[in-house]
């Protein structure tokens, strides 16, 4: 997608070899404008694809699958919680995710009366590095009986093999922008 | 709000006497078709207030923020985050806020970079009980030297104070479903 690839060289922040920060557009400050384009963008992806519900994990991600929702004739979204809230009592599917970012492991899980069995689902996500979140929310999806029907990333750090591990197992990945590298405070696309 | 009402009453579980779970709409599974009324009717009650930027925090505000962004002319949406990832190494202005649900205290923090002195901000929140996350917000908004252009809340529970606090500090808060009483199973509105 050539805006977001442009608005990441403008906007964008690399730190050292690993790091993009878009926290003025992304991960901090939303521009919800911009991000209605990701979401036609998207829904031009998966026309194709018959989706009941979108999956998505706190917090950005529900930026994202929030705004890409409308474009897919508004399927619920769902966001799995890194926490347990004193409000969620029900029985949950859980799955274990290392964060690269954050550097620990935890635990995100879903209401298990909120994922069927047979239901087609979307994976929407903000970034993906080792695919870790996106694993993790397969296994979710996987545990409820439902069917992965895509999924789709803003920004994948391909140097860092999660989108690759992720082909290899079969499932359709649409990712708007591809790194190759991030060197030298600069990002060098696929 | 009358279609929020009738929806908390059909979708919403009421927990004892304080706890309203609406996580089949807005705290986990998002209903983003009906948040977009949510969204026009708070452009309809804040459409005489010059705002330039949407507050939230994350998580579910990030949902009611970026969707009511689209129905004021796309101010940018910053949500303050309530754990600091490591790619967060800018100067932040931060606050303390203790949270209802998860019976805890946190540091609610934004990046200095994205909030500029004389800004008018719309703070936007899911719920609002004891109002300490609205104003830990409106703390965060009077660091930067910005202005508090309005406070909206998507329910406000109103029996535990937040909102009273709220309107006698002075700021406009506008509540698009307030709630008198939990008790019994049953929801009762104002």
């Amino acid at each position: 997608m050539k805006e977001l690839k442009e608005k990441i060289e403008r906007d964008g922040l690399a730190v050292g070899t690993g790091i993009l920060k878009v926290d003025s557009f992304l991960n901090h400050q939303i521009d919800v404008e911009f991000l209605e384009k990701v979401g036609e963008n998207f829904a031009l992806r998966f026309k194709d694809c018959k989706i009941d519900k979108i999956l998505t994990v706190e917090a950005s991600g529900i930026a994202v699958a929030c705004i890409a929702a409308k474009n897919l004739d508004y399927p619920k979204v769902l966001f799995a919680k890194k926490t347990e809230p004193n409000t969620m009592v029900e029985d949950c599917y859980l799955s274990e995710v290392v964060s690269f970012t954050k550097k620990n492991k935890s635990l995100i899980r879903i209401a298990k009366q909120y994922l069927k069995a047979g239901e087609k689902v979307l994976i929407l996500d903000d970034f993906m590095a080792h695919g870790e979140a996106a694993l993790g929310m397969v296994d979710l999806v996987e545990q409820a009986g439902a069917e992965v029907a895509g999924i789709g990333i803003v920004i994948e750090k391909k140097f860092q093999g999660g989108g690759d591990k992720i082909r290899k197992a079969g499932y359709k990945l649409e990712s708007l922008a591809m790194i190759k590298e991030i060197k030298d405070g600069k990002v060098e696309f696929c």
